[in-house]
Parts: structure tokens; sequence; C-alpha cells
């Protein structure tokens, strides 16, 4: 049973009540408790050593990363962080100096994005530290941007660049708050998500939850400079178009708006966002699954995320 | 350095904004996300494989103590919980029965508490089952009780009976939601908090933030059965009244009212909870530390929570 399988079963009849907008199944939960212009986005994300960090990584990026991903995924609502609570669980006897680091890292990127942090606990975990942030935001009542809403038809886009993050970008990426608030400001986002799990996967979501496929057009996704150069590395490195599609841990934003808006949205952001890239990879299809359009005709990626070309 | 003093120097600077009404260092975070008639409450609390429960432990009863001890925190604020996320951090190759019937108790208890269950995730921790859960609720504007309102001349109460969780309660015990909100509507509540650590601890907690010091009557304070149980099971054993003072996991309301209210209190309370003894074990006075009274005179409770009779 692998994760996706194991969540599908344990969220099967989950408790629910009248406050729920959207529940599991979306980057956030979206929640209305009693404000007339704003809902709340509800958000949780861990990091495990020896699996997202190493006693290797400085401590403050573990911490800015460990606060980083749940900020991705208040942006993938077009939301605003507001709050934070912080739970690390620690070996019982843990340098103090290196703790005090995790929290000089998480605390900077909560100042820069105005993210207060509020509370949380220490508790023991005696063979590795792990790190759970528990994220609250806000969204405009009516402009949070699900997974869901993508139409056949929409053009699909992607900001940045892809594959490749494990070489340095997953402890710095930026999330892409201001970004996903211009969007669903100036534009009507149908579907966005943050890449976590490699286009390939994340798109699937945006497909499963909106009951689309989607067509790709290979050389329109932006591979990153370190997926080139480690696919250079020998014939067992993954070739760069793949490891954008699998790689993981981009933390960009994948969306789709109507695509009688591309071209708009293609020159607004120019002018806005003039350091990120912003492509447009392709368009959503009536029917389900992704197919990769090239030079070479048209395939079918399989379920794995991985693309076999003939 | 204990869990207390790491956490004094992780929370010396922490960032902050506007919405924040309490942070760190009470029972839940309060946030104003801009309901008119509401706060927000924030909490977190993880529960560790071989530190809160065993692999011999039911699994719906990991679940529900999981969920029960964070419920338990919006109870001592007078709040009512919302919605709750879950993080579970699994070994690689785990139960599927075990992890949904975590998931069983968890939802059952969230069902009768009106909790919606809005998601979380599943991570890796390879050598224990490590579950965090964030909760939500909500308090009337103005209505939340923190631990620092308690004044001198205050009558101190605690609900139930305390001592000895550890043979069975912890794993049982009601978060007292109804009653807690009962109070607050009924009673200008100075100070509560829910005692995790045992009265000697968190009794400290609320003279800290109070700045203020207490009188506890040893005849009054409810020892449970189980405590004076185990006392009797040879010379090693804790003495009950210790074992009421430092076992922890009561989960039971440790409260301050003005002491003209203390009556009116008790014989409203036999009303309305015939079943759950409400105690008054003394008095907050000024000064700060615990004073112990019993027939032999006053005694010093030392920092540690023990009381060294002479």
């Amino acid at each position: 049973m692998n994760e996706f399988e194991l969540i599908a079963r344990l969220t099967r009849a989950l408790p629910t009540n009248e406050s729920v907008v959207a529940g599991a199944g979306d980057d956030c939960a979206v929640l209305d408790l009693g404000a007339l212009d704003k809902l709340v986005l509800f958000k949780t994300d861990a990091v495990v050593e020896g699996f997202h960090f190493t006693q290797e990584t400085p401590p403050e990026k573990i911490g800015r990363k460990a606060l980083a991903r749940g900020l991705s995924d208040i942006a993938a609502m077009a939301g605003t962080p507001t709050a934070a609570l912080v739970t690390i669980a620690l070996p019982e006897k843990f340098d103090v100096e290196f703790v005090a680091g995790i929290y000089d890292g998480m605390n900077a990127l909560a100042g820069e994005h105005g993210v207060a942090i509020v509370g949380g606990e220490t508790t023991t975990n005696p063979e590795r530290i792990l790190i759970s942030i528990s994220l609250l935001g806000t969204v405009a009542r009516g402009k949070q941007i699900l997974r869901s809403g993508a139409k056949a038809g929409d053009a699909i886009f992607v900001t940045g660049e892809l594959g490749g993050s494990l070489a340095e970008r997953h402890l710095d990426f930026e999330p892409r708050l201001a970004e996903a608030r211009w969007l669903a400001e100036h534009f009507a986002v149908h579907a966005m998500i943050d890449l976590s799990d490699g286009l390939a996967g994340d798109l699937r979501h945006i497909l499963n939850a909106s009951r689309v496929g989607a067509e790709i057009l290979k050389s329109s996704v932006p591979v990153s400079r370190a997926a080139k150069l480690r696919a250079r590395q020998g014939s067992a490195a993954k070739p760069a178009f793949v490891a954008a599609l699998t790689d993981g841990e981009d933390f960009e934003l994948l969306f789709t708006v109507a695509s009688t808006d591309a071209v708009k949205l293609l020159d607004a952001w120019k002018q806005k966002f003039p350091k990120l890239k912003l492509s447009c990879i392709g368009k959503i299809v009536a029917g389900d699954g992704i197919l990769i359009r090239d030079k070479g005709g048209s395939h079918q990626l399989n379920a794995h995320g991985y693309v076999h070309f003939a």
C-alpha cells in the first residue's frame, strides 16, 4: 500500500461539520469560521531527518524548508499565511545550538512573509529530528483556488524551472505567495497546486480532482539547469525531461486558466514578475491521463510519472 | 536543558503580527482572523510510541488519546473545537489495520464533539509511530480564558480526581469541553489550564503567568482511587497525595474565580454536573510558589513538584 492508497483509505469517512468549505484532498483545508469577507486556510506539513534533510544540512536551512513547504501550500490556494505552530520532536540528547539554528531559519522566513509563530511544542523522538508545522492563513471569500476547477480547453501554466531540486533548491526555494495572490486577483485561475511530488504527479492530482486529462508539449516544459547538468553525469542518470516530470520538491505553481486568457496572462506576467519564468506547457482535454507530445508524436505518461519514449 | 528551558529559549524572539491576541505560552494560541464575534484558537499536540502509548495499546485508544489531548487544551480556553489536521509518521512497514484503528478512535471522538477532520498527511518515521494533531477552535470574542488572570484572593478549583492516570485514565479521559464553556458563560473565571503535567506543575504555570502564589489545603485535593491503590503497592510507591500532585495526564480543569463566587459556583456545579466532582483546593495569594497546608502546618512545594513533609 503506498502513501496515496493509505490516504485514500483513511480519508474515506472523516467526520465533518458545517464549517468545512473544502476538507482533505486539496493543498489546504478551507474553513468558514465566521468572518464576513474571509475564509480560513489550514495546513500541516512535516520534515523528517534522513528524508527531507540530514545531520549535515545547515540548521537554518532545515527550519526555512520546514516552514516554506507549508507556505507553498498556502500559495497554491492563493492565500495569505497568518500564523504557524511548530512541533519539534528531538532525540533526548540534542544540540541546543542546532535546534536554535532551526528556529532562526524558520523565524527569518516567517518574518519575510509576515507570519506569526504562536507556539507549538517540543516532544521526544529518540532516533531522529522530526519537525511538523501547522499553518493558518486566510483567503478572500470565494477567491480560494482548488485543484478541482480545471476545464477542457484550459491552458496549463507552470512557474520557474523544474527538476534537479535536490541538488540545492529544495532548501532555498521561494514560496510563490505574491505570485499566486496576483494571479487570483487579476485572472480567473481555474485550478492550482504547488509542485511537491513533481509535475507528473501533481498535474495528475489536478486532473483527478477535475475529472479531465492533459496534453503536455514536451518542448515547452521548462527544465532546470540542475536537471540538465545531472542528466549529463553518465548513462545511469535520469534524462533531464524525466527529472523535470518526476524529481519533486520544485515548489513552483502549476495552474490552469481559460485558453482565451493565456496570451494576456503571459504579457501581464512579464511586466509584473520579469525575473520568474512562466511557461504555458499544454492544455486540459476531456478524458483522463497525461499525453506527452513531441516531434515524434504522442505518448501516454504511465501511472508512476515516468514516460517511456519509443 | 529541560523542555521548559528549551522552550523559553526558543520562544524568546518569535515573529508576530497584528492577528495575534495570545501567542506561545498558553494552552492555545488566540488569533483574530476577522470574525466580528469570535476569536480563533490554534493548538498542536503530539503523541509518540514508547512515550505516550506502546505497541500493545489498542489503536483506537491511541487515536482517541491523540485527539483528546488537544481538545483538552481547547477546553482550557473555554473554546469550541472546529477542525483537526492529523499528521501520522509511520515506519516503512506498517500494519494498515492498526493505522485504520487509530483513525477509528480519532474519528469517533471527533464525531462526539462535532470536530471535522479536514486532512493532514502521512510521512515516514522508521523507528516508531508519531501522531501530531493540529486543532482549530473558536471562542466568543473576549471570553477566552488565559493562564494569566489569577488574582490574590481567588479560590482555586479542580475538576475530577487526580493521580494514577497512567493505570488507565490517560487513554480514556473526557476532555472537559462542555464544563469549561458552561463555566465561562456563568462565572468570571480568572485563569484556567488543563492538567497535563500534574497539579503542581500546571498550577505553577498559572502562578508564573499571573505573577502570584498559591496555598493548597492538602485535605481538599481530590486524590484518585488509582493513585491510592498504587500507593499501597509497597514502600517504593509514590504516596497518593504526591501522585495527585505530580503524575500528570489527568486532563482535568484547574481554574480560579473570585472567592465571593466560590459557594455559588459549587452549588450551581452540583446541579449542572452531578457526576463530576468539583473541589475547591485552596487560594491564590500574593507572592510566588506553592504552599501546602495540612494539620502539621505549611510546607513549600519544591521546584520539581515533589513535597517533602517532615
